[in-house]
């Protein structure tokens, strides 16, 4: 037996009691007559005492000899510490050792087992095992492991079942580019793998099972943005005999049980508002609600003078930086610089200050009269004190560009706080993005997303102005899921192939089985998918997943650790029938 | 909303309530002036009855248009049944309807949804997700469900972590055959499934997570058996500062708590029997120990006389089958004639009926008296009444036929009983194989795995003779589980690969990362891997695995519902850098 206890459980109810611990040793303090070491586990650190008065001389030099991260096996007595350490829960007591013994040693390692290491980013991937014993990694994974078992518990608990469908299925162009598998057996042939479980959880539904879930990795061949991954983790769900609203109150619900219960936040109804909406008050389809700041449409009061910027616009728009009038100039043109990186790609910015005396200085005193600035300040919610940002040009690109700066000063003014969580639903997506060029419609959800049923004639007459029942789960500025009413009906599933530039024989080909599915007997089902990762980052406070994954990829798909991908044998890829060209 | 219960659920208590069901037709009864429909959904089956007193002329005319796999919404009273059905939950009431909805049509399914079909398996895979609608399938994938949710409870419970490892890793060319993935990103050079995850788990293990657990698709291209696939999956453990008991009795905690919770079953301690003892009492590593019948062996009392077939035979051993003196002369045939067979390849049996007088009548009575049966009969723990069969040949095979003889008597005297249970461990397997064909040792169980370290100068001078750490879990004859505890020691792990036929450089290559890991203070681990298809089908009583697979594969590795593998297009070949030989 290698432990009564481990490292972080003793306490000073547990004096005099003779304990067995192993564990690595974290630090150690040699003043001579006396050794301390940190004992360290998974679950604590221990402190062990070594001392002349008390310990052999042998212990004691064999004590003094331990180096960092060397495996240890003590048995001793649980003493009292002279002087105690409140910051840890063991810091009462200290283990008096009597008995020391060597499980492994360890050179010295190549950055500091410590919250904050010495090491970059390189190092710590290629040494991914001892980076996992710093508890600053070490607690992200006990973190997501706990969301995990959550999700899991309240799923199961509304009767949804784990069904594990298959990683090797078949590839299908559409959308991302898919990882393949050359199939031995099936000589010339391919299997992909699943970038989502869609098709299958339709089935099942078709096939009955009223309620999927499941927690799975999914793959993407995807140009690698920072803080993507090729494989990641999706919590796919799937419902039978489900509106929109079915669907929505469920999930709601399992999130508001994970901030409850994983993080002790209770939170009211999530707001709801439409794709269209979250674009015009927000210029982003996963706004961040933490922060007020929502735009202002200011046409109508700002095109009627002789400022011709304004004038020439198709929009007009502006926010309210609360307090915004402390900025310095140097400020404000800090942030107009901000706006005209290519990134962002504007102009430049009006701005309107709200003096405390209710009086308006701005930026176009030349053109606009206090009156007008006054419907500007109304229009924008702007208060004495704050600070009028307004942007302009064609529609698409100033709401982008208004709601990048809106989430950059709420970042500045500390209004993105990471342990508040502002949920809600953005829903009626459109159903088709103009693809300018394959010269197309594109799925903007998937191609088994339903259309607005009443929208159905639209579909044929003018298929971009088509809303769909899609909807995403936004959780302080990211999308956390996205989901939607799926077809379920053939000729709804024809009709969208076709809109989508599918031949009916490239349809047939590529999810014929869903298609015949769909003749016998499909039932109206929707569902969700919730990226595990950035669930996961996003509940512990942090927008990056990496920390979250135990052994992530770089950026170009390797993991330096493992040295993955590599070269295969010869023998290998004529097994497979494939050969490399030069 | 499309239901205000599921088919399942509405009782006697419920009666006059309005309800609002959907599901799919089932079945119908047309008796011209009343209608009864059988509405199905995953919850049960709920009867609706239509009538010409009590339903307009419309609704009826709907009611019989409906054709089976229909999907209908209908609204409708709660009222008592005039002849019950005492069978189903819902027997004692039936709907009266008042509103139906058609919510999707179906074409006539190929085959019967009811629990016995008329679909042979070539036509239940094409259409899969209507064989799912069959409760046979369905209550097998939610047992799956109920099955994989309790041993996440019951590790969990245990502070086993959930850590995901990577789907896309290294191709190692030790072991089974991998399916590999080419790198878009990295030109020539291809990621591997995992057959494991066995280095990510030890390498956990080195990173401190102490208890680590995963239920995770794991990958073997190998040539498939029936009731192999080619995507498999596995509960897969590992638990830090361990030794081989501590192992045991952690999974042979889990196996009590599945009996218990999924079957009611209440099993104690598990035998534990080394694989030597396994292979001379039942001549298999994973033996049937529902039933006894355990090995004689009769080397000394049978190797005396003329009987040149024994004295010339390495081992002679025999079985008592109880009762089995009813056995007639032809039924005792039949079984020489079974294990003639190529399959199994012995020469004959020797038999000795044990009469009920006391005597014995043997088929070899011209060579040995009564007081040689008597000896025969006690070693054997027959008694009166039981049939002795006697099996002799060279060790290895003759132990491997009387074994497979054994399994097939306790199959036809209705000795493996499904519904009742018997675990056991096997331990002290050996560490190496010999293989003919690359003249060479194999891993028994794999190169990670501990040798008995008294027996570690062994591994120098007689390798084929060492024990390692290892143990099978094994329940009604099948292999549940295997593990070991693992090498920790950077030079023993050389010492192990060296044995195994790696040259420095090919043990660096491929494993070079947990090579370097072991420098930085690996603690000593160890864990258990369980196969879970196989795990969940013999808790539910059955041998076959792939009904416990939603979407499994045939024997060819293709999914024929899906066409899966299928040609790719060369814009994917090319992008891959891939040309396909001809």
């Amino acid at each position: 037996m290698y432990r009564t206890h481990n490292c972080g459980e003793l306490r000073i109810s547990d004096l005099n009691k003779k304990v067995t611990l192993s564990g690595w040793v974290h630090k150690s303090r040699d003043k001579g007559f006396m050794v301390w070491i940190d004992l360290r586990d998974r679950y604590g650190v221990s402190q062990l005492i070594f001392d002349e008065k008390r310990s052999s001389k042998d212990l004691i030099k064999n004590a003094k000899d331990l180096g960092r991260e060397y495996v240890i096996q003590v048995t001793g007595k649980v003493i009292e510490r002279s002087s105690k350490n409140t910051n840890i829960p063991t810091g009462e007591i200290e283990i008096l050792v009597s008995d020391l013994k060597i499980l492994n040693s360890s050179k010295v390692p190549p950055f500091t087992i410590e919250n904050k290491t010495d090491g970059g980013e390189e190092l710590r991937m290629k040494y991914r095992y001892l980076d996992i014993r710093r508890n600053s990694i070490k607690d992200k994974l006990i973190f997501r492991n706990k969301v995990s078992s959550e999700i899991r518990k309240y799923l199961n608990g509304l009767n949804f079942i784990d069904v594990e469908t298959p990683c090797l299925i078949k590839s299908t162009p559409e959308g991302a580019r898919d990882f393949i598998v050359p199939s031995r057996m099936n000589s010339g042939k391919f299997y992909a793998l699943p970038q989502s479980p869609q098709t299958f959880k339709q089935l099942l539904m078709v096939g009955g099972l009223d309620r999927y879930f499941q927690i799975v990795k999914c793959f993407r061949d995807e140009d690698l943005r920072a803080d993507r991954q090729p494989e990641f983790t999706q919590i796919d769900c799937e419902m039978s005999f489900v509106n929109q609203d079915d669907v929505l109150n469920t999930f709601e619900g399992l999130t508001k049980h994970l901030l409850k219960t994983i993080k002790n936040v209770k939170v009211d109804k999530f707001p709801r508002i439409t794709y269209d909406n979250a674009i015009a008050k927000y210029g982003s389809d996963k706004p961040d609600i933490r922060f007020s700041m929502e735009f202002g449409e200011l046409n109508s009061i700002s095109q009627h003078k002789d400022f011709n910027i304004f004038n020439s616009a198709e929009l007009v728009i502006g926010i309210s930086v609360p307090k915004g009038n402390d900025f310095t100039r140097k400020e404000i043109d800090k942030y107009i610089a901000w706006v005209k990186r290519p990134q962002i790609g504007a102009n430049g910015i009006v701005y309107v200050r709200c003096n405390e005396d209710g009086t308006y200085k701005s930026s176009v005193d030349k053109f606009y009269d206090q009156k007008d600035l006054a419907n500007w300040a109304k229009t924008t919610n702007a208060n004495k004190g704050d600070l009028i940002l307004i942007m302009s040009g064609d529609k698409d690109n100033v709401r982008r560009q208004l709601g990048e700066l809106r989430v950059e000063i709420g970042e500045t003014l500390g209004l993105r706080n990471p342990n508040e969580f502002a949920p809600l639903w953005v829903t009626d997506f459109p159903l088709l993005k103009w693809d300018e060029e394959s010269n197309s419609y594109h799925a903007m959800h998937h191609p088994f997303t339903s259309p607005k049923l009443d929208q159905i004639d639209l579909l044929k007459s003018n298929p971009g102005e088509v809303k769909a029942n899609a909807y995403d789960l936004v959780l302080n500025g990211n999308e956390i899921g996205g989901g939607s009413i799926r077809i379920h009906d053939k000729n709804i599933q024809s009709l969208m192939f076709k809109n989508l530039g599918f031949s009916e024989k490239q349809a047939k080909e590529q999810f014929g089985f869903l298609m015949n599915a769909f003749e016998y007997g499909a039932p109206p089902h929707g569902g969700i998918a919730l990226g595990l990762d950035r669930l996961v980052a996003i509940l512990d406070g942090n927008e990056s997943i990496k920390d979250y994954i135990a052994f992530p990829k770089n950026n170009s798909g390797k993991d330096i650790m493992i040295d993955a991908p590599s070269s295969i044998s010869k023998d290998q890829l004529d097994e497979l029938s494939l050969s490399l060209k030069k």
